[in-house]
């Protein structure tokens, strides 16, 4: 007997028969004894064509109609659940995001909840009735419809869970847990029965696209317990923990993550002088561009340089502005190469473990990469290499840090 | 300088190319400098699709997730629409029922509209923006999203010009007015440029498919002047009114309204007893049969016949009712003629003309046709005849009152 959140994708409720699958599952976690709430997307493709819908209308939709119109994705699947439910003999309701109320900002296409109202779902429970909630989507104070963005159904769910103080939250989706880095790039790599936040939080921000990155900060910060299982294969997939596990055995990394998208900008000949990271930063920054990697070196007499990492496609816009700084900012030239790629080691183990940093070198190097900037954070070191040596890199550090090898199943 | 809604049903909304053409239309009565609301329905197919979706689902899906489903449809027609006005420099901002604030009661499919919440509608209007309300549908005291049946869109304009007190609420179609009847039936057929609610009333009830018989009633009781106009063709359409227009001109017969889907069920030998209308419609009632035409003869002797119209469709359920309760009633037998059809003539005209039933019996008997039922009102007659004269009937009808007769159009 718990309350339990699932949270089911696009593809998970793709199809009629897709959501009838849904309905089966849920209801076996529910004969089961357990308090459901159901989170759900937009059936797959849907979104896109009402956004095609509104590109054919105008190019760059009013954000308040988009989020009204894009919203409706969530409320199809919604009700097709509930009915789902329905058939099978089993009482549901399905909310949408005004109706939950799931309070939001007004920032729309890409809101932030506020605050859940847990009054409705929680008077359905009592009664044994299964709730199912439209995700991605909220409601301002003005009671404008909201969208939370892309994969915003994951926050949703995770959202819920929080103010419900679930049991636990699953999301559920194609793949069958979190694993060490990409098995497209590394076959041999390998599912993890359990990771802790942190880990999970650098290895979705750095590029591990499994959950959304708001959706592990929310469950962090509220300690929701988050499992990542599979829609259609069974398994215990992966939960995300706040513990790290007993230390004598956890792994000193948990995984690798990395991004192909990455450019480098050199600022060359900065004045060493108080202020000037900002004066480069603060202009890249008002043009909405976000920068990742930042490096700046000791100066060699009066001045140094400064290099940071923007995604490719802002690359040539972040170069022009600071060409256009450089007189101002007593800087010699702007040096741009879009072939970088940054290759991550992840672990909460590298915390107490000393020599993870230089270990990691080492092996870049026994294969000849030439590491070109490097920055740490307590439980990540990444790393920006030339592009072409990107999957040698993690195949090398993957076999380094022993992810290949098989571990026994935890119960 | 008019305070102006109108209407959109779903072919007119059918694609992106005819929701910028509405857009167009809007922004032409927004420059001309009259305050705007826009009602639309689902693009058209969309309810069905979403209709079909859930019958795979569940054969009779429940109700409260029925309405939470297809109510979607309107808010994607209305969010465009937006869009399309947005991106031609107009102001503009679309409300789903629930936002609007359209109170109805919570009979899911078939909810009734109490209350029409017109703050968030004047604030805007007062800004100059251009106001786009989904059609068909609302919300219950609860928050449980309705819809108000098939058609509804239409008494949701109605419903809004009632509580704006609008100028006029402006009906767009695909067809160009009300005719004298279905010109498919009758090719002289033609478009009236003004009828009386009444009339309309009378001849939507009756058969003629241009407005929602729920829309009129709604029109008539507060007095919101009603235009009936073409989408794709330009023209003045046809304006319901209050007044009856000048009585020496007025035509003595609007129109003629028929009706193909009847059946006549006749109970014979019922006792002549006070209750026993009630003994026998009383049970069809609860069967939620909706009952047409009743007609009983003065009887001879101690019993007599009672004959009632149903849709065809509920005929054979209506007689196995009686038929058990024939004992009870003390009537000798049940019969069903499911061939038969109804033919109305409509005017308010009537009400001070003598001799309009007897000319119309004239008419019929001129061309050989029996006549088997007659109820009358104020200001319509209707006969019940075999269906296989019903095109004869309404031809020969159209002519004897005059309809055929080209008259000049109003300004």
């Amino acid at each position: 007997m718990a309350l339990i959140v699932q949270k089911f994708g696009g593809t998970s409720v793709g199809t009629v028969e897709r959501i009838q699958a849904v309905a089966d599952k849920v209801l076996g976690f529910r004969r089961a004894g357990h308090d459901m709430v159901v989170v759900v997307s937009a059936m797959s493709g849907e979104t896109n064509r009402l956004i095609g819908l509104a590109r054919q209308i105008e190019e760059d939709p009013d954000a308040r109609e988009l989020d009204a119109l894009v919203s409706t994705g969530e409320q199809v699947s919604m009700a097709l659940l509930a009915m789902a439910l329905h058939a099978r003999g089993c009482d549901a309701r399905s909310y949408n995001g005004s109706q939950v109320r799931i309070l939001t900002d007004s920032a729309f296409t890409k809101a932030r909840i506020r605050e859940i109202d847990d009054v409705r779902i929680r008077a359905d429970l009592a009664q044994g009735r299964v709730v199912v909630v439209a995700g991605f989507q909220g409601v301002d104070e003005a009671g404008n419809v909201t969208t939370l963005g892309r994969g915003g159904s994951d926050t949703t769910a995770v959202a819920v869970a929080a103010a419900l103080k679930a049991d636990e939250c699953q999301i559920y989706t194609d793949v069958d847990g979190v694993y060490t880095t990409d098995p497209r790039v590394v076959p041999e790599a390998r599912r993890l029965d359990r990771i802790t936040f942190e880990e999970m939080l650098e290895l979705a921000s750095q590029g591990s696209k499994v959950l959304q990155i708001r959706s592990v900060e929310f469950a962090g910060k509220y300690k929701v317990p988050l499992r990542v299982l599979s829609s259609f294969v069974d398994g215990p997939g992966t939960l995300i923990t706040m513990e790290e596990g007993n230390p004598m055995e956890a792994p000193t990394i948990a995984g690798i993550a990395f991004n192909r998208d990455e450019a480098k900008v050199t600022v060359r000949g900065v004045r060493d002088t108080p202020g000037s990271a900002y004066q480069i930063l603060g202009p890249v920054g008002e043009a909405n561009i976000e920068v990742d990697v930042i490096v700046q070196n000791v100066a060699e007499g009066q001045s140094t340089d400064f290099t940071f990492t923007v995604h490719r496609n802002d690359a040539k816009r972040a170069a022009a502005i600071l060409q256009e700084l450089l007189p101002s900012i007593g800087a010699r030239e702007v040096v741009t190469d879009a072939k970088v790629a940054k290759v991550s080691i992840v672990g909460v183990g590298m915390r107490s473990h000393a020599g993870v940093a230089s270990r990691m070198f080492k092996a870049l190097s026994d294969v000849q990469i030439n590491i070109q900037m490097i920055t740490t954070s307590e439980i990540k070191v990444s790393v920006v290499i030339d592009e072409k040596y990107l999957e040698l890199a993690v195949r090398a550090l993957h076999s380094e840090f022993g992810l290949d090898t098989p571990v026994a199943e935890e119960a």
